[in-house]
């Protein structure tokens, strides 16, 4: 089955769902697939790496690659092959992958389409395990690039060489530093979410915009392109026992094999949370996806099915996959769903309740010892609820005070379950954030997410510090509300 | 009617609506109405203003109020009244408003609660003709804030002197330089958006972010507060005959005098797009409203109806009020809604066709010839659709070259609309946007939203510069996507 055939799919959950936990945990999954997942291990941790298609001219997508890798200091042998160069960026190039007298491991390539099957036959014949193929003209063109992608998969299927793309940005590992991607890094940072990626330059644009403008780590990324050999489920599988990896990300047009896919993730979800950002959900969409990535996208109903049972957490646009992914790396799912908000602002307030209803949260009946703990500190006019508005409050201690009393208070409340701060940027003195790294420590079980609102410039230095000791922070009301919706699902969805 | 009144309003709408029409254009309204609104220009335009409670203390309101002014240098006459200080911030105090020897027209008030009144009874003596309340401990509070704020509706109702707020942060107008809130202003930047808030900190942090974070300028800002005597559509109103507002965005709670307030929105929104962001739509969010601004919001579904009927545009958070308020400030309408889309990304293609599909928005049907011209400069391999993925035309071009000519080529085919502009950070040689400004004087009725989605420095540079020729751009493909929209839904709402 090359394509995720829903109806086959969804008249068969069932069973698959009951065989997977009838055999319990895991680890406890059919050798077949056992075997297959270990052959992926080398495109995150190859020895040896060609470069096929290494280019001495800047701007080629060649050029990048090898660069990528000396500038991140890939830990392992780096080989360039380029029939007319013998020396590339100070390295010993090859003409062909054969001609390399070493072992290789894993060799990427990056050449014109046309060209392509030779370079994959010359990497099967050196006994190479794994390809990523870069190049794009294949499926995604139908006529010749079809027949050329089948010969691929053919390959693969005769040689036991694994093969992913081809269409695509490839890989990093953020720990060992190494990379396929033609998008030029000058450092990546290591840290526990793992981004899968359908599609190549979308892969390559949102890894530059996770590098440069959040805090968050990676731990490893994988383009997978047209998909030709390697499939999700493969990756999912390695990431699934991969120590590094905590939460995993993914952007989907369509699945290859889905029966395997729903397998693997059914047992995944119970360990750690996966967050899909599914598009070709419209005709228009649909169709494009086609000739994008030659993906067929099935039926949104059907996939959304599927992903329901399979506890999968659903994002609705880019920017939900990361603010998902960030709230999984930095705060554990709530036990219950009822939120304590803490506002500078009334308005903020009131449209972080609407938010917290509107996703599936709702706001915890604050116990009256919280309120009184809160008010005595108010001058006398002022009451207390929740939301709790914090105004007030700052007229008789700091701002940065009022946020530590409501926010403790709140936290040490049983009625609540986690929490959302909103923030301004004014009469903050310095970036105070001992006291969020206090509570943090004070209330693991509960999750806290910060919104602030304000000069850009404040904004990004609060950004900073509080992320640092792990609490994320949103620009938006609305988004941080989400995020901590999304923890919420979690919970529900494993229980 | 002091509180919005849905079942009057929704039985009555069709009436109000037949007698709006029959009247014809917007200036052609009833006297009485006209009267009114125009005492509300003494709130934007003073001659002369009163800041009681005015401080020498850094972080008091009335200190931040009194430096606001002297920082901007408001063109008009500033007198700070604090009963214990002959000079504050080099300006002579007076004890009292009626020991101004000059004539006063407004009042800012920024004193405990209890201290109100007095104050209020004192300008309404000295004959200032428009007072605006920053103190908060009104009607939101109940009980002794209630008859207070009662009271307050009453000196108006009795003096004529006309009040904003109590609860509020109050008024900017960049043209003059005027402004009454207490947020540290450093700048202001003079645009074409003037903004309604019901809350004062939530005004007044936005006002942050949007002058630290945006490029569009605002013309007014008038945050409300508690309403005890001026209402939305008096500001509408005013606004509505401002020359320098051509787009009005909204933040609210519940409304003051539904019925005038649709009355004279239906007139406006024929000139001039308003755009609501509506909050306290869910139970928790209706109680957080009122006991932060004493506002009943009424049943959400009976105000969306309204809306629809009286052309408003809806946004669903504070980020989309911004990003459609920056689509109109930079684009028109549209003629229809038959979207191009030119990507760098495949898959940001296909996530913009999911995108246009959901907003309402359709996928042009590009003539051949259209993408003939496109697919000619191609490698021979690729082909052309719409969403066109501009990355093969980028082998045999610049990339921004290949950006040019595809969207020259989509903006001249008769059969789009619009267009949606999807670029990456890299390859950028500087920030080429000559094009982009080429291409907005040439095709004026087409509006272009443009996403970037990479490097967080690059974006920002391209940000400024590509906003600079007042094309708007986005992080996110949904959010440019919902902001053409958002256009098209003008058009719609207009014919």
């Amino acid at each position: 089955m090359s394509v995720f055939d829903d109806l086959f799919l969804f008249t068969n959950l069932a069973s698959i769902l009951y065989t997977s936990r009838a055999k319990g945990g895991y680890w406890d999954m059919d050798s077949n697939l056992s075997d297959r997942a270990s052959t992926i291990r080398v495109f995150f941790e190859p020895k040896s790496v060609a470069v096929v298609g290494a280019s001495r001219t800047q701007g080629k997508l060649g050029h990048t690659i090898l660069k990528n890798l000396l500038t991140l200091k890939f830990k392992g042998q780096v080989f360039p092959v380029n029939p007319s160069a013998s020396e590339i960026s100070g390295v010993r190039a090859y003409p062909t992958v054969s001609k390399i007298p070493d072992d290789v491991e894993l060799a990427v390539i990056a050449i014109p389409a046309p060209l392509v099957l030779d370079a994959v036959r010359d990497c099967a014949g050196k006994g190479v395990r794994g390809v990523v193929i870069i190049s794009s003209g294949f499926k995604e063109i139908g006529g010749e690039g079809a027949e050329r992608q089948h010969e691929l998969t053919q390959i693969a299927a005769r040689t036991g060489m694994r093969i992913v793309g081809p269409n695509t940005t490839g890989i990093l590992n953020t720990h060992n530093r190494f990379t396929t991607t033609f998008v030029e890094l000058k450092e990546v940072r290591e840290g526990s979410v793992a981004f899968i990626a359908q599609t190549g330059m979308f892969a390559g644009m949102m890894l530059e915009r996770i590098l440069t403008s959040e805090k968050f780590g990676l731990s490893k990324v994988a383009g997978l392109g047209n998909k030709c050999d390697v499939a999700d489920h493969e990756i999912l599988d390695y990431l699934a026992q991969d120590s590094a990896t905590r939460v995993i990300m993914m952007y989907v047009e369509g699945i290859k094999d889905g029966k395997r896919f729903f397998e693997v993730v059914h047992r995944l979800t119970r360990k750690k949370p996966l967050i899909i950002l599914k598009v070709g959900r419209t005709e228009a969409g649909a169709k494009a996806a086609l000739s994008h990535t030659g993906s067929l996208t099935g039926r949104p109903e059907v996939f959304d099915a599927l992903c329901q049972q399979a506890g999968i957490i659903r994002a609705s646009d880019f920017d939900e996959l990361i603010d998902f992914a960030k709230m999984f790396a930095y705060q554990p799912p709530p036990r219950g769903n009822r939120a304590a908000i803490v506002t500078l602002s009334g308005g903020a307030g009131v449209t972080a309740a609407d938010a917290c209803l509107q996703s599936g949260l709702r706001l915890a009946d604050l116990a009256p010892s919280t309120l009184q703990r809160i008010a005595e500190k108010m001058p006398s006019w002022a009451t207390v609820r929740n939301p709790v508005d914090i105004e007030p409050l700052s007229e008789t201690v700091s701002i940065v005070e009022a946020y530590r009393i409501a926010l403790e208070a709140v936290l040490s409340d049983k009625s609540a379950d986690l929490c959302l701060l909103i923030m301004g940027t004014f009469r903050i003195p310095g970036v105070a954030t001992d006291f969020l790294k206090a509570i943090k420590n004070e209330y693991p079980q509960k999750p806290v997410a910060v919104c602030v609102i304000g000069v850009q410039e404040i904004y990004d230095q609060l950004f900073c510090v509080i992320e640092e000791v792990k609490i994320p922070v949103f620009p938006s009301v609305r988004r941080a509300v989400n995020g901590l919706a999304a923890l919420y699902r979690y919970t529900q969805l494993r229980s």
